[in-house]
């Protein structure tokens, strides 16, 4: 089986309470396609320019990423992000944002890839995501994201690619905001009216919750005593949780409850480096250890 | 087993976006004693003026509460509060506090009351509570709660009070604050260092987290469609909590998770209505129902 990640591979600068970091790297693809590939094996779709460091990408070469769908634009500039978080973590400034080649990207999958049964769009401009799904053979789960910007400026299109999409994912100022609602529980409810098989609203630091007709999961956060930098947390979650799925047989209600845990779990080990520093060492035995904790952290019985 | 719940007992005005209401029965002990009551007998320990209007007193007197210490202070007023919340309830502003009756109650314990075996003291004066506290022959489980005004008006009594208290509760923001550190996980640990048993950081719609040294329990948030009005609900989480606790023959750190979840369960409740109007008509069948479907909200499987 093969999880299909497409998005943004991009160099970032961090601004946190304690550190400045430039030039690392990052983008919505590389955080996903690095914690899919803990699961299963992943091929990437991105752009980058002539400028991407050759270091950056030996650190995906080392991974089960297959790397032909990462198109180098002749004469291109790689995106590039920089960001602000503030003092509790749980909320940033973006500083800037230089589109780079991803301003006229055309993906084109590489030869085999529309075989591919698990697929997540990254954040990204809804039409394209919808493209994408569109060149795929027969996908068994597929995944797409959204930030405010398009949530914004292109509200039309996105209700149709959810249409398109068997799984959303958001976090939950943006669920709120595109369901026009406070209330997470109503905003899943809603989002799903809009046609997707399941909803993931993301709550940071507070875990997440999954809606779909047949189900409704809540997970707390994993508690973490330290947070380094939570960029790329809700990318890590959404490769965690679509890796973990393109392993099992069956995707039933319990299987997406473990994907769910599955992905929360990379996402705590994502915040503890900058960019997905720690994903670059992170071993599947570790993440299973942490699953199991959070079983142990949230487990309780009916009274007797 | 008997809960002790004292505190204030008090009339509020609480604005939502969607209403306004006016003299509507409120106050930490109110909402506490009416959430105990649901699981055990409960003595609700509070002063109130000769103005207090006697329909009011007839919703107390209508539960499992003993108000023999519902002292009526003879030419007093009862206490008095105001708050507005914002579009998503997360957050408030009071608008007023007038203290009346409680800026100088000196609470005397009616007899028999030394031998409650649970107590909880609501947020207020750290050094009454731990005078009350120290008015208890020996008690098994005791809970302190506080909240902002204190924890910048008297940090060192609140200190010391902790000491004497099996657990703090408090909620995310205040425990950041007390502990100096935006994490609440590491905030635990810090409160618990200070000498409490257990410390229950209480994270509004998202649930609540709680650290002892054998245990570290974090339970999402019931999923509501609507919420009326938050008020209380933090109270309603500690009564519902130790009153649970009251009824256990031995408070291990299952049965704590368990307390957990029933407090969660009645605050879930509480915020269905304004102040405690829920409560008074809601049944321990109603919340044990509530608590199973938690259960099914959380569940899930390590992987076979």
């Amino acid at each position: 089986m093969t999880l299909l990640v497409a998005g943004w591979v991009a160099i970032d600068e961090i601004e946190t309470p304690f550190a400045r970091i430039r030039d690392s790297l990052g983008g919505s693809a590389t955080c996903a396609a690095l914690a899919g590939s803990l699961f299963t094996d992943v091929r990437l779709l991105a752009a980058i320019g002539e400028d991407f460091p050759s270091i950056e990408r030996q650190k995906l070469e080392g991974r089960a990423i297959d790397l032909a769908g990462l198109e180098t634009i002749p004469g291109g500039k790689t995106s590039r992000w920089g960001g602000r978080y503030h003092f509790d973590m749980n909320a940033r400034d973006t500083i800037y944002t230089e589109l780079g080649v991803n301003a006229a990207w055309k993906p084109v999958l590489p030869p085999g890839w529309a075989g591919s049964e698990t697929a997540f769009l990254a954040a990204g401009d809804p039409v394209l995501q919808r493209d994408i799904i569109g060149m795929l053979s027969s996908p068994r789960a597929t995944m797409v994201d959204t930030i405010k910007f398009f949530i914004d400026a292109a509200p039309a299109e996105l209700q149709e690619t959810m249409r398109t999409a068997d799984f959303v994912s958001l976090n939950e100022s943006e669920a709120r905001e595109l369901a026009r609602t406070p209330s997470i529980a109503r905003a899943g409810r809603v989002l799903l009216d809009a046609g997707p098989k399941g909803v993931l609203i993301k709550l940071g630091e507070y875990g997440a919750a999954f809606r779909s007709y047949q189900d409704y999961f809540v997970a707390p956060g994993y508690p973490l005593e330290e947070v380094i930098d939570p960029t790329g947390a809700g990318d890590a979650f959404a490769g965690g949780f679509l890796g973990y799925l393109d392993t099992v047989p069956h995707i039933t209600s319990g299987e997406i409850r473990r994907a769910v845990i599955y992905g929360s779990t990379v996402a705590s080990f994502q915040v503890e480096g900058y960019g997905p520093a720690r994903l670059l060492t992170l071993t599947r035995g570790e993440v299973d250890l942490r699953y199991r904790e959070f079983r142990a952290l949230t487990h309780f019985e009916v009274e007797e």
